[in-house]
């Protein structure tokens, strides 16, 4: 069981981390998810880390670059439940995961991607 | 990280189950989920299993007690994302997973549980 499993839910894609991410894994999930992205032609990702207890720069990187591809792809990324400790860690390690929006859970990660999506209608259509 | 993350959306709670789960990870398990029913009220709980490859009776009767605690806290469960080799096994095994229903995935999940209250709330309003 070392594939993510990636869940839609409208045009949303929910990925819950919960294992140690390997670089294989790491790089077997930025597949399925851009895959499923243009599959699904969903407009945002929500990443749930709150099961994550350490994070070191490796996925912190992670996260970045996954953000960076779904950009690519038009959708947006959205980090939810990090932990307090973590927050900490990765200001401490410099990393901003710059890039990357954040949430603090799944609820308000949701409503933080329908507010995106409702401002580039809004812009579309000025 | 041997605890599984409890998503809440709305009045459902998700739950990802990614990990080979042991007798002390499920009983964590049904424990958070029981206290997060109670804690947020929710009317729903949506367990995926598509990253689970094998299951066995043990398994089985994990998803039956967690239906059978949620319904005693007044959550629905509904299991997705099975695999059809599990639902194979699960037949061959004679576990028939009573009590549990289950849709295809997360999405028609999120259907069914809202479905299911409409019917009791017309039901109570009758």
């Amino acid at each position: 069981m070392d594939r993510v499993p990636i869940l839609k839910l409208g045009d949303i894609l929910i990925v819950s981390i919960q294992i140690d991410l390997q670089d294989q894994s790491v790089l077997a999930l930025q597949e399925d998810l851009s895959e499923q992205v243009v599959a699904t032609g969903a407009r945002g990702v929500i990443i749930d880390i709150s099961a994550v207890e350490i994070v070191d720069s490796f996925i912190g990187r992670m996260l970045a670059t996954i953000a960076g591809i779904s950009r690519m792809l038009d959708a947006e990324t959205v980090v939810v439940g990090m932990r307090p400790a973590v927050a900490i860690t990765l200001v401490e390690l410099g990393l901003s995961l710059g890039g990357v929006r954040t949430a603090l859970n799944l609820e308000k990660g949701v409503a933080l991607l329908n507010h995106i999506e409702n401002v580039q209608i809004a812009a579309v259509t000025r």
